[in-house]
């Protein structure tokens, strides 16, 4: 099943919890932006938690150094899966792949501004628990920097791939086309006049292509 | 003047402010580590500012995308000094540049996991307002492996050079020796069993070490 995860940035946390309460039927998994974090502290993951138990809980802390100490943070508030960049040293990715792995918890590395080498190195560590984030940072999106085509689900059945950046009505067939397991989604719905029209439509369209 | 900044890492603000309380004649910039600010947000920044208006406070806030917010979050809560990570995009160090140089604030880049020809790229931007900061990470220190000698003063006047990761009276010569404009001591001091005994020595050594 692609699930859809619905980023949180660039809000208060309750403005974080009241946007979320109209579209909760409509996403998967709530991501604690980084911004959120860094703002806020872990209190937005404890809080987002509180208000939506049954919700997978992604913190998107963005690890690149501290990883023991910076998970036990996330999970103490609550958080499901954390993330990891990909340009961190690989100690620290190992020890984040192992602490996770040890508390019964997901991984998601972001591949921010990874060169092919580099993501194929990451690649070899591929398992269940573990999601690779094809992502286009939030800096190169409002320069209007055009995506690139990074992967391609048929390429490789094992790896989970999520893919962030920019993603829109407009843009979304063609990511469903690639078959990511997560399509995140912020702004379009964030920041839409009518976030709840912006969420049914982009879940009608991801658990739509599950049937296909 | 070769500087001493105080690296505040795993401790509460009350901790942090306390600490800094002891030892704050013997340290030029106050640096909130990364695990405050992503442990109680930018509380952590603004709280230390009003503790010690006076001194230069660094916000290790490692933006590795959504720059130009961060560093006005930064900013807000009174920091002087922000971070960003060599391995973000070239368009997030950009406008961190950029928008540091706009609001007359000093900006470390954060050398951490690159190598040489990433560094060399980045290097081109120096400017008296901007440190690069020699980055041995704490999982790399904390499992033993050894640092390299990454760079000498005797071959660039021009760069501003910041040395941190694990660094304490023991190895403070060889440091001192390459005459880095601000040297970062973190546990050495917050973990001490004497903080003063030790920040009034590694003061002695680092500010003596300006009239040799």
């Amino acid at each position: 099943m692609m699930k859809i995860q619905l980023a949180l940035d660039r809000l208060t946390i309750n403005q974080a919890i009241a946007l979320t309460n109209k579209v909760v039927d409509f996403v998967d998994v709530i991501e604690v932006g980084t911004s959120l974090i860094k703002e806020f502290g872990m209190g937005s993951v404890s809080e987002l938690k509180q208000a939506f138990p049954t919700k997978q809980i992604l913190a998107d802390i963005k690890t690149i150094d501290n990883a023991r100490y910076e998970l036990e943070l996330c999970y103490q508030a609550g958080a499901d899966i954390t993330t990891v960049m990909g340009s961190a040293h690989p100690l620290t990715i190992e020890q984040c792949i192992q602490f996770a792995q040890a508390n019964n918890k997901d991984l998601m590395i972001d591949l921010l501004n990874l060169n092919a080498h580099q993501k194929e190195q990451l690649f070899a560590n591929a398992d269940d628990h573990l999601y690779f984030c094809e992502h286009i940072s939030k800096d190169e999106q409002e320069l209007g920097i055009p995506r690139k085509k990074t992967f391609s689900r048929r390429d490789d059945k094992l790896r989970r791939i999520a893919i962030a950046g920019g993603i829109t009505i407009q843009t979304l067939p063609q990511y469903i086309q690639q078959q990511p397991n997560i399509i995140i989604v912020g702004s379009a719905i964030t920041q839409a006049d009518d976030p709840v029209e912006v969420a049914k439509e982009l879940s009608k369209h991801i658990r739509g292509a599950d049937h296909e």
